[in-house]
Parts: structure tokens; C-alpha cells; sequence
């Protein structure tokens, strides 16, 4: 019988992550004056700590043994062979997908919710405010607080807290206290109310809120947390693939594919990145970001600095990105829903060093669905992104007669997004592509804006 | 840093069962006319291959490779240090759980569902039907199913059909039809349906509506299947306890006292009836089935012959019960709202083998949350009544000072049934104790039944 997960011990899980900004070269981020934004501009709204991270160059970064203690709680995760989906594609290639959805939240989001909540404690800080979209990074970062002991304030997308109750509840059993955003408990909300006390919400709102809640705290004790985007956050993430490495290794294998989904980019890139290191120094490796049609940030959107959020409170990012007021079509898959990209993939793959694919919102649930009767286990929407394009490479290898080793992140269980899946067997979930028209009116937007330089880090 | 996870390879895993009947004597199940029943009358509603390990006194089974292979999806489970929570209780007890909830389905129910798949299958049954309530057992069958490309067809309880739309969506992502109970599919859903065109629906009328449509179908290539109760399903769910032994061997512990929570008593068996053996041959262990005080079949119902089914279609079988006829109360804990409990538990407690505890369904959601903030993962409803016990024990660990050593099983997570920790924290929820009043109404029934004999093991 052919052994199906490749597991490590807790003694045997990494120390460190590892920190791509030490093998790259990177476009500042820039303030409203143009110029590269100060660290201690950041410190209203970070800790220090995460910020020195932030723009380290340093290349490991040891683990707190605070850290690696709440991560055992379901780490190291398993590496799976998905022996069952290569025989039902009849593929000569061989597909490992490192499984994050084993975590308490089910995503792979508490590996970063953790480090934060841990570093704002050593900080002092004793209330983190966040925003959520579809639930799953306020209910990572529900969980990380309650392992600290730290108060955690969630403004969730209203559309999505009356879609998806069970994240609030998630959030509730965790301790923490998640609204509908806009709330009456912001300005920002207040005015998004009284412009339209129907509205939907969005992410855009519901950052500025987390934001606001967090600056306009007189005791100075709270701080804002962001679970994407940033090379922080990107970094946190680093332990799927240094765990993954470990476990190729333990097999003799090493990776000629190496696929994730990237909504702000963070699970695809902490798979990734120990591997971008090895392709630097010469190693052959494909390494492909999916995207979904209806929104295809780096496929298709220009290498511009932009704001990370609609309301334009952050500094400008070097990135991918539709526009900070792109709207993206409502696909089931909340995740991938954002304008921009982090900086860090953005960088990248203008360097040509990982190159994105994109996959319809009907061709992610139809490979998901395949999954869940093949390897068992129902994949969260954004997942099924990345499964479709591990299929169509499965099949290529079939069609060349190759013997290649796609390796692919399981970034989470899609138990809290089953009405999505009803959807599709209805017959009703329509596709989305993003249209020209679209894309022009996007690229207008960057007339005026400042430009990144193209960098070369090999 | 203190290890959580003891882990055991695929390699590690036990190949066969254990058979308890090997070491205890039972009273044999009876027919209508009062006489033990012929392994032949069941074969119109379960395979011959089943219907023989029901009745086997052989001491191990072998696993089949094509089971083991299923198993490898998410076995063996790892046994985990409740560390955050002996810390938290300031217990000098060592907290142990086997956690049940990595199985895709989320709980135990697979350890027999992919058991009786594969032998449906290999008695060339083409299609299964059963009955669900919460859904735990429904979505578990699902699941097997799918692996081995067996049509599945639930009967699921009306209420929680209308409560629980994501149970449904599980079983449709795997490809079964899940149909809500009465449904006008068969002679007894239409005449439930024509006394009452808004019933809520019972399990009662879903066992029989499964029956029927195993029965009725004349190609004889349908056959029925139980999640609990029964000898060769209590067997099946043995991988748990016989796996949570290997791994204290490896870290040289022995459990001193043993807790599982207990419905129909599959999940509970599959941890203890392991160390039943051990116990038999003259070990110290104390081995609690835990029971809701709304439903406490064992702790205060007589051990009598009564039917598994509200509509009397089985045989009788010897067991603590309340009544074929007892309708529970509505917890929120579907998993344990059973009237009768499996007859080799009803048999060790009789004996004196195994002692009943009962707790509230308050005390169990308290439980609950504080294992959520300390543990991480969110338990099921059910669990949460096991997690309840264990602290009591841990408890009195502490008053008497002792190292006590407890295992328990951590039998499914939570997140399907958030919406009732919402009910928990809404402060809603209401305790439910069985009333004196109804235990005699209960005992009444059973006066002019069989009774078992009394028999010892030891």
C-alpha cells in the first residue's frame, strides 16, 4: 500500500522563517508626498516589533518559543500525495498538497494571526481591531487573541456577516466580538451609513473602520492587524514551505510546479518563497500564482504603486492592481476578491520568476468537487482555484508523457462555505471574466501615478 | 517545549479489529416470536459479510488493504496533550484526547462508514440507504460511499434537514442523495405525511424509511446501514482505542481512567473496548460513558429487551433503554438523543465494568468554550459532553492532589453546529434533567418484554 501523508514531529518542525526580502531587490513603499514611507510613520497603527519585520533584510527569523507552542497546537501539517485524484486523472504526474486546513480556523491564516497576536503582546498591546471579508482571517485572528489573552475587535463585511453567520460565531466561541460593518461605532461608518443605510458594506469600509477604532484609542494600547499583503505577513507564512521542503526531502523528491491561489498573496507565498530561493540559485522550478477570471490581478492588471485599500489610507504599494476602487464580480470566493497583490509577488513576477494562471469561478468548483470524491475532503472556493490548475498541469504532464511533481497548497476546508457548493449543483453560479472595458477604465486610474522601478534580482 | 501531538505513521497503523465478543458473554438479540434470531433474517437488510461479523466471537479482524487505504486519508489520528487546558484547570491530572475530527466528514462515523461501504461492495450491493439525524452519520456514509463508488440515499430527519442545510451540502458534495424524513419516496414517509403534512419529522419514521426502500428495492442490490449500536460497528470504531494505545506505549503512559461521550455508544466503544481487554485480565481503569441528563439511558434506565427502532421493525435487543417509544428532549446534541444504548455497552455496565456519568447540557457548552479557548479547536456539541467529565475529573484530581492520567475521546469538532454555541452565548439555552414522572412512564413499558439474563465476564 502506498503511503499517502508524509507527517514531521513537533521536534522536527522549523525555527526560523525565512525572509525572501533578503534574496530580492524591492521597490519602497511610498507616503503622500512620494517619498519612501518612515517606520515610525507606521507606529500609530503596528507595533514596533512587526514593523522592524516589515523591512528586515535579515534572512531567518527566529521563531518565539511562544509561537511554535500555539502552533503545535496543529502543526507541522501534513504533506498528502493525492494518490487517489492522480488515478482518477490518469496522470503520470505525481501531486503532494501541503493540507492547512487541519488548523483550529480551518485556513491557513492563524500561521501569521499567531505571530501577530504574540508580537502585539510583547508590545503591550492589549486589543488588536482587524476587518474580514469572507470570515476566514477574523476568525484566525479570533483564535490567535484567545490563545494570548488579547481583546480582538472584528468589522466583518455586512454582506458577508449575514451570509456567512457561522464565522461570527467562530469568532464568538473565541471571545471575540465581531460587527457588521459599516457599524454606528466609527465615523467612517456612520458616514457609510448615512450616505446608504442598505449598503452591502465593503472591504474598503471596513478597513477604514479598523483603522479608525485602532487611532482613535487615547490609551494607545490598541494596534491594527492586516493578514495579507505585507512582507510580514508573507514571512509568517514562510513555515508551510520550509515544512513542505522538510518533507519533500524525507521522500527524495523536489518539486518541479509549484502551485497556490493568491487573493492578497499570502498562503501562495508561504508555500512558495523557500522556493523561490532555490530557483534564484538556479534551480528549475515553475511557480504559479492562480488567480480567478473575475478578478486577475497580476495577469492582467499593470505593475503600478497603488493604495491597499479603497478609502486610500495606506501608503502606496509597488504592485499589481486593478485600481484601489476596483469593484470585483461576487464569485464565491472571497478571498480572491482584492484589487491589488503583495508587493512581494507583484515583484516577482514582474522579474519573471513565478508567472500567474488564471481559472473560471465554474472550473475551481468542478475540480473541487472532484477533489472531495477523489481525496475526501471538501476544499475551501479559493482552494478549488488552485486544484483547477494543478488538473490542467496533471494533464499536460499526460498529454507530454512526463513524470513531473506538482506540489500545491491546500490552503483550507470549505466546511463553512457549503451553501456556495449548493449553488453550484443548482446550476445557478454564473463565470465571470473580467471584461476590456474593465481593464481600461483600470488602467486610467494609474495615469498620474508614481511608477516602480524594474529591478533585477538574479 | 513540551510535545502536544504524539503521532503515529500509516505504517503504525493497526491492521486488524478488536472483538470484544472474544473476551465477554452477551445475550443473544430476539426475534418476534421470543427466540434468538437466525443470522439469515437479517440478510434482506444487511450483507452476509456484515451480518457474520456481527456475530463473531473471533478476537481480531483484519482490516482490508482497501480499507486501510481509505483510513490513510486521515489516519491514524493523532493523540493530543490537553496542555492549554490542564494549565488552565491547574490540574496536576495529564489530560490525553484522541482527536476523532480530522476525518473529512469532521467526526468517528467513517471508522465503520468506509468498513461498511467496502463489504457492501464486495457483496456486490450497488446501492445504501440509511437514516440521519444531526447528520454526523449521514454525511460519514456519504463519504465511504464516494470512495467506493456506491449510490448512497439518506433519510434525514425533517427538523434538522430544515436546520442543518450544510449536512445536506456535505452529502451532495460527495455525491449522495439526501432526501428530508417523511418523504413521499415510500409507504411509510407518505403515511406519516398524510397523519401529519407538517411533522418535524422523527428518526423513528427515517429508520423506516431507509428499511423500506433496502427492502422494496426487487434488483436485491440495496442494503441498509447503521452508524451505531450494532456489535460489528462498535468493532470497526476500535482503530481509535487501539491506535490511542500504541501511542501511550510510546511516551510510556496508561490511562487511569478512560471517557468518551455516549448515544447509541459507538464512539465511546471505539476508544474503551480496547482497554475493556486489559481490564477483564485484572488492570485498574475506570471507563465512564457519558450521557446527557436529558437522556440518560444507562445511568438511570433498566437493562431490558427492547427494539432499536421507534416503529418496532428490529429484533429486540438486550440493553439499557428508555423506551422505543421515548422521544428526548431537544438538546442540541442530536448525536446523544437515542433511546437505547449498544448492548455490549448495556452489557460491561451491568456487570460493573464500565460506570455511567451524566452531565447537563449547560455544564456541556461551558465545557465546550473553555476547551475552545484553550485547546483551539471547537468541539461538537456531543464531545462537549465528554469534555465536560474530563474536567470534573481533572477536578477531583486536584482536591485529592493525584496524578491521574485521563484519556477521552474527542469524538467530532463543531463547525457545523455553531449556530447552537450562538444559542449557548445568546444566553437561550435551556437545561433539561429526565424527569422521575417519565422514568416510570418509561419503566411501564417494558413489562411485559423479555428480560436479559444477568452474566459475567469475570
Amino acid at each position: 500500500m502506498e503511503i499517502r501523508k508524509i507527517l514531521l514531529t513537533e521536534d522536527e518542525m522549523p525555527r526560523q522563517w525565512y525572509n525572501v526580502l533578503s534574496d530580492i531587490k524591492m521597490n519602497p513603499p511610498l507616503g503622500p508626498d512620494g517619498k519612501p514611507v518612515s517606520p515610525e510613520a507606521l507606529a500609530p497603527v503596528f507595533p514596533m516589533n512587526l514593523i522592524e519585520q516589515e523591512v528586515s533584510s535579515e534572512r531567518w527569523i527566529d521563531i518565539p518559543e511562544e509561537v511554535l507552542s500555539v502552533y503545535n497546537i496543529w502543526r507541522p501539517t501534513p504533506l498528502v500525495r493525492a494518490l487517489s485524484l492522480e488515478k482518477a486523472l490518469g496522470t503520470p504526474a505525481k501531486i503532494y498538497f501541503k493540507n492547512e486546513g487541519v488548523s483550529p480556523p480551518g485556513s491557513h491564516k492563524p500561521n501569521t494571526a499567531v505571530a501577530q497576536a504574540y508580537y502585539n503582546k510583547e508590545f503591550g498591546i492589549k486589543r488588536i481591531t482587524t476587518e474580514t471579508g469572507a470570515g476566514q482571517w477574523g476568525s484566525a485572528l479570533a483564535f490567535a487573541c484567545s490563545q494570548f489573552g488579547i481583546e480582538c475587535k472584528v468589522f466583518m463585511v455586512r454582506i458577508s456577516f449575514d451570509q456567512k453567520p457561522y464565522r461570527k460565531s467562530m469568532m464568538a466561541a473565541w471571545g471575540s466580538n465581531c460587527v457588521a460593518s459599516p457599524s454606528t461605532e466609527t465615523k467612517a461608518g456612520r458616514d457609510a451609513l448615512e450616505r446608504d443605510p442598505d449598503t452591502p458594506g465593503s472591504l474598503g469600509i471596513a478597513i477604514s473602520e479598523a483603522i479608525e477604532a485602532t487611532v482613535t484609542d487615547e490609551t494607545g494600547q490598541t494596534r491594527y492587524a492586516l493578514g495579507s499583503v505585507l512582507n510580514h505577513v508573507l514571512m509568517h507564512q514562510t513555515i508551510i514551505g520550509l515544512e513542505a521542503k522538510k518533507q519533500m526531502e524525507k521522500i527524495g523528491e523536489y518539486p518541479d510546479v509549484i502551485i497556490g491561489c493568491a487573493g492578497g498573496g499570502s498562503n501562495f507565498s508561504g508555500l512558495s518563497l523557500p522556493f523561490v530561493s532555490d530557483k534564484l540559485n538556479g534551480k528549475q522550478i515553475e511557480i504559479y500564482p492562480v488567480e480567478p477570471s473575475a478578478c486577475p490581478t497580476i495577469t492582467r492588471a499593470p505593475f503600478v504603486y497603488d493604495h491597499g485599500d479603497t478609502a486610500g489610507y495606506t501608503p502606496l504599494l509597488p504592485m499589481h492592481s486593478l485600481g484601489h476602487s476596483f469593484v470585483p464580480a461576487p464569485i464565491h470566493a472571497g478571498g480572491l476578491r482584492y484589487h491589488g497583490m503583495a508587493p512581494i509577488v507583484s515583484q516577482l513576477v514582474s522579474e519573471g520568476i513565478m508567472e500567474s494562471k488564471t481559472v473560471t469561478q465554474l472550473e475551481a468548483y468542478k475540480a473541487g468537487v472532484l477533489f472531495a470524491r477523489t481525496e475526501g475532503m471538501i476544499p475551501a472556493p479559493e482552494t478549488d482555484h488552485a486544484i483547477a490548475s494543478v488538473i490542467n498541469e496533471a494533464n499536460k504532464a499526460k498529454e507530454e508523457g512526463k513524470e513531473k511533481v506538482i506540489l500545491f497548497n491546500w490552503s483550507g476546508h470549505g466546511l463553512l462555505d457549503l451553501a456556495a457548493y449548493d449553488k453550484y449543483f443548482s446550476g445557478e453560479m454564473k463565470d465571470y471574466i473580467l471584461s476590456d472595458e474593465e481593464m481600461l477604465k483600470s488602467e486610467e486610474v494609474f495615469a498620474n501615478y508614481p511608477k516602480p522601478a524594474l529591478l533585477k534580482s538574479r
